[in-house]
């Protein structure tokens, strides 16, 4: 304490305050200028166009009230990605309970804890992965490894390089149950590996050998649960589980694979902070994909894991009870709601549009909310009906941007949409999908 | 203004100031306790010793007086990476010039300026990264594509996917003089690209057709100033600069190539943020890059770019006089008479022992300092003299972990020694190294 009171004397810490808020408040001045907080990802002159119409909307009290805002039928809505920016809102609310403050000196080397395998995995952060996926009851962890990556993204790159046999003398294919999250493709291919090769769809899959099955659950895009579907006994599994939160699906039982991949992106909705994190039973399959990391990136980065680590806490404390003060809602409260309220506009728009047509899904007890109830994806799929040949271009007629069916290795009278978009767009784009008609 | 304040009362600003503060100060408090940035990539065992002496160490003031400290032999001295915690203490000096604060609700979406090829470049690191080139004189901005990566490791794999014909016959030979830095064979054969394919010594290639040369310059491990060396007219340059800053080496012109590396982690010490950047001349080569970092990683870190940007405009500011108030001690400054000490101290304790050799390097005019001096390279490369064979395995007998020369494509004489470690652990160092005899 000597030593740090030589370093940052009560002085430094009142000048530090202020500069803190000085900082935070001009950040939040600029922000707001900016709009850099509010626009989907539209065209520069969408943008200005959003930015006129914040003042109106972002003082609007509920999503509902929102749907009365007029929409001529111009401006492009771009549900094509599935950034979660619908969070937002939540997080704005909790005002500086996940507020992160980094002293230029901190964080500063590669390493985060060389008595773990992961030797960048910041301790904080694995330990608040592993408490949330206790009071969630979606996961187990005891006696797992944790890895950290930059988004789920690397963490499934570095999957395929610990689960390839190293000395085969072709690729390992991979493949998955179609509709398919439509960047596996292009992931597994994009350096023509000779660890790896996409195979495609998991139900056409008959070669003899070993290989890889992605099984993502609940699936991106159609939102249905999944299992494997290739059942041979060479089969090597990944299961993809960013979606298997409470706001999305039930959850029935803490899910138990040799390797489960999540990511805050889907579960908090922070995709600016690239932190995805996999949950590996095999030692030497932690150590593997440990070293892909290593090799792809030396790490990742120690800010966001800091971060994230923050924002996993906040999720958890209440339903742990550790802070008393004012809560508020529950973080999975807000977004089960959220996406209720979405799933259900969207079921009304399209049954008064006449045009469309959604996935039905059973209802199913939720362990976490203790209720039975029915899945809401983060992701529509939806189907265009009436001889419409190519779903997304026929949307994209009406200026809104979805993804194609055949990304996703299916027919073209598929769209996937996004439902994770700030309420603004959203409501916008199900106000003009009632309207469609032949 | 009128939003902001129902979002954010006074008293709102107020309590986030305590917290801050109290939030800062357990911070500080923990991280003290917990040794995590006082320790090095040693044991447990050596960690906690070395907790132990901190009290004793860090309150001494200077490098020299350090030397006198005790050094019983039995420490490990680990100076195989080139972790760079050396600057942390000049961090810690300018207190909170580069405290990061960012609210849980910023930078949520995967997209930071969709204006720009490099969709997720923060818009404010690209500006201070012009900036400080231009600060600095050592690389050519104008007209260029700045593609941010998670390291420049991401980027040095993003550069060879870019660089790579798509529809060669087989891969592209990857080149680059010995010594050359130990990750890149691995690196680049790593997930056995059919695009690519390590190729090795530069001076021993003769293969007809394309080829990509690496030009690491100045070079890790021997801090020589390099240039291509097989000059061909079918080879595509890629120049990693990493180390082409003013504390360690003259800058001589600003450099202008068609691809060139940087990174924090050297550049201002901060490894653990994962920040790089490429400076591309040809546009396809930024889109394509960009490209491969969207299925790597889809994009890098929002947080870490922003505090990225915090710290290069630091560095900056006490060079256009943005900032009047008490700047202390520049930033190069600071690192050039650091750099400078140490290799005094190593090219004294080297005389002594009379058992190693250090390479000579020409001193230059550096337009940045305006001043001849000598290179002041971030690793040493250390050849051990008087019939030792391998280099390294004699200094591990000395409780001395180095890299030896093997992993860099030469003879196991010469080991790299990182210059960045701690005041305490270098000082450890060059005071044992200058006792070693026969």
């Amino acid at each position: 304490m000597v030593q740090m009171a030589n370093v940052f004397s009560m002085r430094h810490f009142f000048v530090l305050s202020l500069a803190l808020n000085v900082s935070f408040i001009l950040r939040s001045v600029f922000e707001r200028e900016q709009g850099l907080n509010w626009v989907g990802f539209e065209s520069e002159k969408d943008q200005v166009t959003q930015r006129t119409r914040l003042s109106v909307s972002s003082s609007l009290s509920s999503i509902t009230t929102l749907a009365e805002a007029q929409d001529s039928g111009e401006r492009i809505i771009n549900l094509d990605h599935g950034d979660p920016t619908m969070y937002e809102k939540y997080w704005q609310q909790m005002g500086d309970k996940t507020t992160v403050v980094i002293p230029g000196w901190q964080y500063m080397s590669y390493f985060s804890d060389i008595s773990n395998i992961c030797w960048f995995l910041e301790p904080e952060f694995a330990k608040q992965v592993v408490r949330l996926h206790k009071v969630v009851g979606n996961a187990v962890t005891d006696g797992r490894h944790i890895v950290v990556g930059t988004g789920s993204s690397q963490l499934y790159l570095a999957a395929l390089f610990a689960l390839s046999p190293s000395d085969a003398s072709e690729p390992i294919s991979v493949v998955s149950q179609a509709p398919y999250y439509s960047s596996y493709p292009s992931m597994t291919d994009c350096l023509k590996s000779g660890l790896y090769k996409w195979a495609g769809e998991a139900q056409n899959f008959s070669k003899e050998g070993p290989y890889i099955e992605l099984v993502t659950s609940p699936n991106n895009p159609d939102g249905t649960a999944r299992h494997s579907v290739v059942n041979r006994n060479k089969g090597i599994l990944l299961h993809d589980l960013a979606y298997y939160w409470p706001q999305y699906t039930p959850i029935s039982s803490p899910a138990d694979h040799e390797l489960m991949l999540f990511t805050v992106s889907k579960s908090t909705g922070h995709a600016g902070m690239r932190i995805g994190w996999a949950i590996v039973k095999d030692k030497e399959v932690a150590k593997r994909m440990t070293k892909f990391v290593e090799l792809n990136t030396i790490g990742v980065s120690k800010d966001s894991q800091i971060r994230a680590a923050k924002v996993l806490k906040a999720v958890s404390d209440p339903y742990e009870h550790v802070d008393d003060s004012e809560v508020g809602e529950t973080f999975f409260d807000f977004s089960y709601h959220s996406m209720a309220e979405r799933w259900k506009l969207l079921r009304e728009a399209v049954e008064h549009s006449g045009m469309f047509s959604l996935p039905k899904f059973p209802p199913a007890f939720c362990t976490f909310f203790n209720q039975v109830s029915e899945p809401r994806p983060a992701f529509a799929w939806l189907k265009c009906e009436n001889d419409i040949e190519d779903c997304e271009t026929f949307l994209r007629g009406h200026k809104i941007l979805t993804r194609g069916g055949k990304h996703f290795g299916v027919g073209p009278m598929y769209v996937r949409v996004s439902m994770l978009d700030r309420d603004e767009n959203f409501i916008r784009f199900v106000k003009r999908l009632s309207t469609i008609r032949v």
